[in-house]
């Protein structure tokens, strides 16, 4: 029991041989950011608050694939999208197409919050951002020189690439491009956490795929595939979009504890072993305090800490 | 064994006063379409082909809430959304924010099979619909006096109406209104099937709800929400979509099956019963030929039909 914060910053076909340049701001803004949650979850913040906290955060980094530093769609433009869920009522708020919010996950709890719907796309969304007074700023503050690098590569290619993998720009995305580029590689992030009453919540953030068409939603911004939480278990997503989505994710974690009686750590052991190599990673917790950071990739940039003392922050299996 | 199919034109609070001009051009119209899905599934047409085939025709009707018919967004305008979801390998199509598409089924349908993503929204989806050159209209092949009218008494009334039943138009969404209007009643489709081969297929499509905000997004277009398939079953439903997405409703219907062992009628129920009273309808049938057309509402415009010989087209509770 007690409190628990998990978080991650995309899962994919992450090399052994990535630079240290291209690890360490990653891993550093994890341990910032895993601290930041910690601290507020010590203080009594509630889960929703903290998962909030902590994925403005890092949507703000512009070493991720979300808020400041999404990649950009095959226009050259960048469509953010986001989710989050309080355990506590299972209230959700989404949100996709984004193009000026500086902090997409907290337009999600505005939906969720101050409207009679759960989520909102494009036009629409920016309309009720404009409302609400939520900060904006045009797309220079949004795209990175390395995201004009990836798209354009990208295009080169023929290819779209996916939180650190890449894959042939054909159909069906079958099989990673052998042809790969460490430089290309950015992720997805988003934050589940427990708080010291037991409520939990998960929040989730991207700004895609390099490369995908205008107009696409991936998993992150909807219920039960990038983001679920309930009174038992959060979870927060990241990979492959499309198969996180027919694999309902988020939601099928928790259905296999519901219904199964498993364990957290065993629940998402099976969840991710039944969805394509590859494809998906996954943070959650449970009311019970657990935690489980699963992925059936390379690796996955993560971070972890509980109320008892333990923490891990890594990327890669311990074991290797 | 062998085939079935089910469909749905909406579930919510149905009066037994709902007068029969209101009840008659639907319920002729879901036994047309039944028999229209019955025949091409008896000429050995696949559970896709099959539910595609059928809530096209849903869509052409401007008495349900789909296509032509849809209802209007707080602007006036139509935001159409569908999904479509195979069995046979988990493919699955969906669109959201639809404006010109006479068809928004089948241009899930083409997402799912031309392009690398699942789903594709608003401006994007219909640049997509242009380069694949479906068939569209402008809105006042959508736009109905009824729609008109709707969207008139809505807005005086402060409301939106969900199906069959109207609400205030506050937050969170509760409680029907007292003030009710048999006239604004009208509903979301869609279409479940197994084939000969035990194939499985779902479809669903809506135009959302009376004087949603626009951007808004429901259950229809949510893999797992609106619509679900695999090699066990197929669910379609609708409703109240914010407690559709919460509780990933089709989804669970499949879940509790694979994880309990519950046949396909238990499941549905149990999954129903765990959704607020009066929010919730489906149809599902299995890979093993069983049909359930499940509601917590006052009713359901319903259809069903199996190889050996049942059907059922029905509004209310067979019993009452």
């Amino acid at each position: 029991m007690g409190w628990a914060i998990a978080l991650h910053g995309g899962a994919g076909d992450i090399p052994r041989t990535l630079p240290p340049e291209r690890r360490e701001p990653r891993l550093a803004t994890l341990r910032r950011c895993l601290d930041l949650g910690a601290a507020a979850l010590r203080a009594g913040r509630s889960a929703l608050d903290v998962v909030e906290l902590v994925v403005r955060e890092l949507e703000d980094c512009p070493h991720f694939n979300a808020g400041k530093g999404s990649v950009l769609t095959s226009d050259g433009t960048v469509e953010m999208e986001a989710s989050v869920m309080d355990g506590a009522g299972m209230r959700c708020g989404a949100v996709s197409g984004l193009s000026t919010v500086v902090n997409p996950i907290s337009l999600a709890r505005l939906i969720m919050e101050k409207t009679p719907h759960i989520y909102l796309a494009f036009d629409g969304a920016e309309a009720f951002a404009r409302d609400q007074g939520v900060e904006v700023r045009d797309q220079n503050h949004f795209i990175t020189e390395e995201n004009i690098d990836r798209l354009r590569n990208a295009k080169e290619a023929n290819r779209v690439q996916i939180d650190y993998t890449q894959y042939n720009y054909t159909q069906p995305i079958c099989a990673p491009n052998d042809n790969d580029d460490d430089n290309s590689r950015t992720g997805t992030v988003g934050c589940v956490a427990v708080d010291a009453s037991g409520s939990l919540a998960s929040a989730t953030s991207t700004g895609g795929l390099v490369n995908k068409m205008a107009g696409r939603i991936g998993d992150t911004p909807v219920i039960g595939a990038g983001t679920y939480a309930n009174a038992l278990c959060a979870v927060s997503t990241t990979g492959k979009g499309e198969d996180i989505i027919r694999h309902t994710v988020a939601r099928d974690v928790v259905a296999v504890m519901e219904h199964r009686g498993l364990p957290l750590e065993e629940a998402a052991a099976r969840v991710v072993a039944g969805v394509p190599r590859g494809s998906v990673g996954l943070v959650a917790v449970s009311a019970a305090g657990e935690v489980t950071m699963a992925y059936n990739t390379t690796g996955m940039f993560r971070a972890c800490a509980t109320e008892d003392g333990y923490s891990e922050v890594a990327i890669w299996p311990a074991s290797a």
